[in-house]
């Protein structure tokens, strides 16, 4: 069975012990084992930002885009080989699998786009210059400059592939290397993208490191101009938000955790109609993609209470279309869940939803899974739950099902009770909301916005070009607010931020216009 | 004795039990009480978010910049006697009061002008809208948007009035209610000035209310829309970091605190060249003012190996013409420390910096201070310390002693060896250089910025119109990485993110020109 090693301080190593075992989700069979006991995360930050950081900013934001474009293109010519490992260890479908795969090397493509636009640069100008004094000679200039630290990538399992390379992308733009630490679970894919990098041998010295496996004491040797990047659990989130080392030196810490997405309805439509067709179709898909396992998944539908019966039905006669079984099968549209424990708590989460409300679709019960035999693998139905009392129920605001599950539920059609129910989650990464209705929507964004990271508008005019709800983009800012984790990501330049240093710098402005890079 | 009550819920509230005491710290002498026992926090904040917040939200940025203008007016309206409190309570001679409370007023009207300019709108764009889809018929836009909770503004003993006012004006302006909570032992002048704001009627219920002493429960209290935002020491900020309950809702939380801030001479200037001169004189005027009680001060003064002996004797000589006492008195030129704890604080803090080098002038002995009578008063002399080998010292990149002391130490003129020195400080508010060579200031620039929040650069074409390094003014960011607490104020529009959320808008472009407002 293959062992994945770490690559830190410049080589590959491998922990001590037995490590924890991977798992295809289908099979329930071991695929590789990984450790990372006993290896020395001291020696890797300090190599990262000796190395690699003096190496990177010694760059233009054009070498370093460059860089990110080498990436793109060695990534994507291996990406047959990356879907595969997409489907074995992380129950992938083909398609699921593009969207993580695809999504990282067009991601990493776009910053190099990015990137390229600058040039010769290696600081930033951030906004206008302002005049402090009683003539404009004295003058004052806001910068960003790299941080002279290593950015500890912590991803989920859910995306191997996007969830390093998004926030690689940025970092390493910025001119600030990363140690990248997949989750153990789904680690296959993230090593061999690593692997691939240094074979071709993309990157210079300690800009990339990895840790296939725990993170052991890597927390505690983070300084004053490192950054920590993670994406996951909520609980996990707010250890590291908590941790003593962190706090301490003041590390800063970007956080991506739980996230009740909700989409909107809006009242009046007509049910044939382009923008009712785009939100059944878009539901459905951000219910079942990847197995309901992103964290910009829908979660809670809120439909106005005269269209409750219909779109339930016609939701739910979409959701028994979706063919469950064995990913790699290509008349299959859902894999199952990724390991046994993501298992056990989508089926706990079920019931808890369900005893406030009632199962439309799905449901908890084992699934004869298609291709798949003697009940193996981590199968769940796609499942559909209504509530009719979303304004008296606790665990539909709060329980993030990681899962192909969600809870249709009925609102009264104005826009104050639907942000009403949307902030009940204390905070999301997205909500979408599907109406042509220029005061149905804009009073929808002006009572959404403080709860939302992103607000994903579906109409009639964009139903041919729509994206989907659960997609992020590189250039829109990707986080929300509270139990969201209060991060953001992506958005273009500003996603370099969390990797960059911010300074006023206050002074004659002949000086300032010789030794800052001009604007443009 | 005066007894200083908390403008909660709409109403001045006195807390239960005797309350802590405020002095003179020239005389010791009491002059009022303070207690926070027993009100109710919860329904405080729950009254900002409820009443305040709601106005705020309704109103323009225009109408909001109103009311920051109309705060200021009625400030400064009773700018004397509020000066006559700072030098009561705060031992500010009549100049540092001035600093603060003309800081405070400015600050406002500065704000007030940046809200002006918005006009109708009550939401911001920021940044360019961005082209997703095949055609630009699929548009992004990020907005600005109120959050949608209260603001809680912890400030620090040594600025009472500006200290919660400009954070109020970014607030404010930005749509969101606060609570002031004052330290107990200078908020006498905080107090006063919030009584006058209830007088004059200036604002809504519930945008301003004041908690004068003790927070109690009130942090237990926030939830995931709440601000934080803390000017302190380093310990209370990593305690509220590190809060149970902000972290678990998610509650934004800004730190400012230490700083080892550096001045910074550059190598060959005339010795009676401008620049020289105004790196003198400002040096003397950052150790002095307030008596060195600012979070800008200068800490660490970094001279060429060459100039060391000239410009320490040449301190030393300023500092020694300083005179010390009574503040009221209009020949002082420095008042006291503010209270007990910070002088014995200061002494200790002095012994242990000595402990790596020498005294050159001042030291922890009493102060035979002007006009003060029987040893009284919390004074100490203003003191230099000289430290010939920073490199292999800890202390003095380490230890932030809170009052007209800082230490002068040799490097070897070049711009690397400079900035090896600040970054031993772990991340500083402000560094000032003073140099006219523009290729020396350049290679400082990028040494410096990634380890401070604002670089002020001192130089024969600006020593007439220079502003000193200490002043943290409304357009340029104020706060450090690091040691510094990590946070960002002020800065223009910037200031006001920390109260905002911001959030991604996706779909049809025509849609979003119809419900966006206008960029201009």
């Amino acid at each position: 069975m293959q062992t994945l090693s770490s690559y830190v301080s410049g080589k590959w190593q491998e922990g001590a012990g037995e490590g924890a075992v991977l798992v295809n989700p289908v099979t329930e069979e071991p695929l590789a084992t990984t450790s990372t006991d006993g290896l020395d995360f001291a020696a890797a930050a300090a190599f990262g930002r000796e190395q690699g950081g003096a190496a990177l900013r010694a760059m233009t934001f054009g070498e370093r885009a460059a860089l990110l474009k080498a990436m793109s293109k060695s990534l994507h010519a291996h990406r047959d080989a990356l879907l595969d490992l997409a489907i074995q260890n992380g129950g992938n479908t083909r398609s699921d699998g593009k969207f993580d795969v695809d999504g990282a090397t067009g991601t990493l493509a776009a910053y190099a786009f990015l990137g390229k636009d600058l040039g010769d640069r290696k600081l930033l100008l951030e906004g206008a210059g302002v005049q402090l004094g009683r003539s404009s000679r004295y003058w004052g200039q806001h910068i960003l400059s790299p941080r002279e630290g290593v950015a500890v990538l912590i991803n989920a399992f859910n995306f191997p592939a996007w969830g390093w390379a998004e926030k690689a992308a940025c970092s390493l733009l910025a001119g600030v290397p990363v140690i990248v630490k997949p989750a153990s679970s789904t680690a296959l894919l993230t090593f061999r993208m690593v692997e691939i990098l240094v074979e071709d041998g993309v990157l210079p010295a300690g800009a990339l490191q990895l840790v296939s496996g725990g993170p052991g004491d890597l927390l505690d040797h983070l300084t004053e101009q490192d950054v920590v990047a993670f994406t996951g659990s909520a609980a996990t989130g707010r250890r590291i938000r908590a941790h003593q080392n962190l706090i301490h030196r003041g590390v800063k810490v970007n956080v991506e955790a739980d996230s009740l997405n909700s989409a909107i309805l809006a009242p009046g439509l007509d049910p044939d109609g382009d923008t009712s067709r785009l939100f059944l179709r878009e539901v459905a898909k951000e219910m079942t993609q990847k197995a309901g396992q992103k964290c910009t998944a829908v979660r809670r539908i809120l439909v106005p209470t005269d269209d409750l019966e219909r779109v339930r039905d016609e939701l739910a006669a979409a959701l028994e279309a979706v063919v469950v079984g064995d990913p790699s099968r290509s008349e299959v549209r859902m894999g199952p869940l990724t390991t046994a424990a993501q298992l056990a708590d989508a089926r706990c989460g079920i019931e808890t939803l369900a005893g406030e409300g009632r199962i439309v679709t799905g449901g908890p019960e084992p699934v004869d899974a298609v291709g798949v035999e003697g009940g193996k693998g981590y199968f769940v139905q796609p499942t559909l739950i209504e509530n009719t009392d979303p304004a008296n129920s606790t665990e539909v605001h709060r329980l993030e099902v990681f899962g192909p599950v969600a809870t249709i539920m009925p609102y009264d059609g104005t826009p104050a009770m639907a942000a009403d129910l949307v902030r009940r989650g204390e905070g999301s990464l997205v909500s979408a909301a599907y109406g042509d209705d220029v005061s149905f929507i804009g009073e929808l964004i002006t009572g959404l916005a403080p709860w939302n990271g992103r607000l994903y508008l579906g109409s009639e005019k964009v139903a041919d070009m729509a994206v989907g709800s659960g997609a992020a983009l590189p250039f829109l800012k990707h986080g929300g607010p509270g139990r969201a984790g209060g991060g953001a990501e992506l958005g273009g330049l500003s996603g370099l931020r969390l990797y960059q240093q911010r300074t006023a710098v206050q002074g004659d402005r002949g000086l300032l216009n010789r030794v800052l890079p001009g604007k443009d």
